[in-house]
């Protein structure tokens, strides 16, 4: 569980590279955002407990708000100032949990 | 949130009526019982999440069993002293929830 | 779960009245707000779990933003357009569910 | 997340001695037993919520069993078969996430 103690910010670039693979992901202000749609309430909380657990073994969080069944993600590393590797690969993970009805 | 008075056991004939369009349910030891399995624990465990939404707005709650990626469900009605509309329909919420991989 | 077919706004006279009884609330443009601090993530993704399933069962849901061990709430009942009791109802239940460290 | 190559069964003495340390556990069967009673299904399963973040995050999982508001957890490590510093560990840690009403 401990940090790698140097995670360093990548170059747009790579960030625009990364998103290649990413659909629905932008960036924007310095962070990846995405918005995720769901079918209802129980769906869009459900997505959220299962990204909070694999965000919290890579000991990487979200920034992120719901709504009902909207569900808005922020993605950025602290301490490196601005998006690092650790942002793509939590966005891979929610990608590959996301299931749209 | 106000539980309805009567709520009856169903007889055997009208359960296995019911369970012929709930997939993967059983009728055993007077319980509904499934066993749901998953990729791994964060999909378990937000398929429980999203459930357990569910069934409390329903007012019913299963006896689940998890250990990683499985979770087991049994459902029956306590106050009615066997199995219910009531099970089979929070069978069928679960159900509709479930995405296997 | 069918919702009162009419809910009205409350006065603002009553918001402040209500809110005496909530800690940690504000009415700030024209929503209940409040912040909550927990020790950590799994404490903060904990609390809204608990949230979530009694919000559902009142069919009331949160606008929430979570990072980390903060977790930010916002209450507004949009088919009213504005605070109603059912606002007041669900930051109560919120800090009811709401143990600090 | 890579688990430690060697974790070794830890003798009854040392069982008997780290359950000193935890309150309401016991040795049962080779395992660690708990069971844990809430005030409501929302508040036992927000703590298993919290609970399945931090136990992902110590690549250890429970076996638990939850109705309404009662949940039985039974801790063992399958690679080593039996009870290991983890299962102290993950008993330890759910101890500290449980707030009796």
């Amino acid at each position: 569980m401990s940090k790698p103690t140097m995670i360093k910010k990548i170059s747009a670039a790579d960030i625009e590279a990364g998103l290649l693979a990413l659909p629905g992901w932008m960036h924007e202000d310095d962070k990846l955002y995405r918005e995720f749609g769901f079918a209802d309430f129980s769906r869009a909380f459900g997505f959220m407990a299962a990204a909070a657990i694999q965000a919290q073994a890579m000991n990487h969080h979200p920034e992120w708000f719901n709504v009902y069944a909207t569900v808005k993600v922020w993605l950025t590393t602290h301490d490196a100032g601005g998006i690092t590797q650790r942002d793509l690969d939590l966005a891979a993970v929610m990608n590959a949990l996301f299931k749209p009805e």
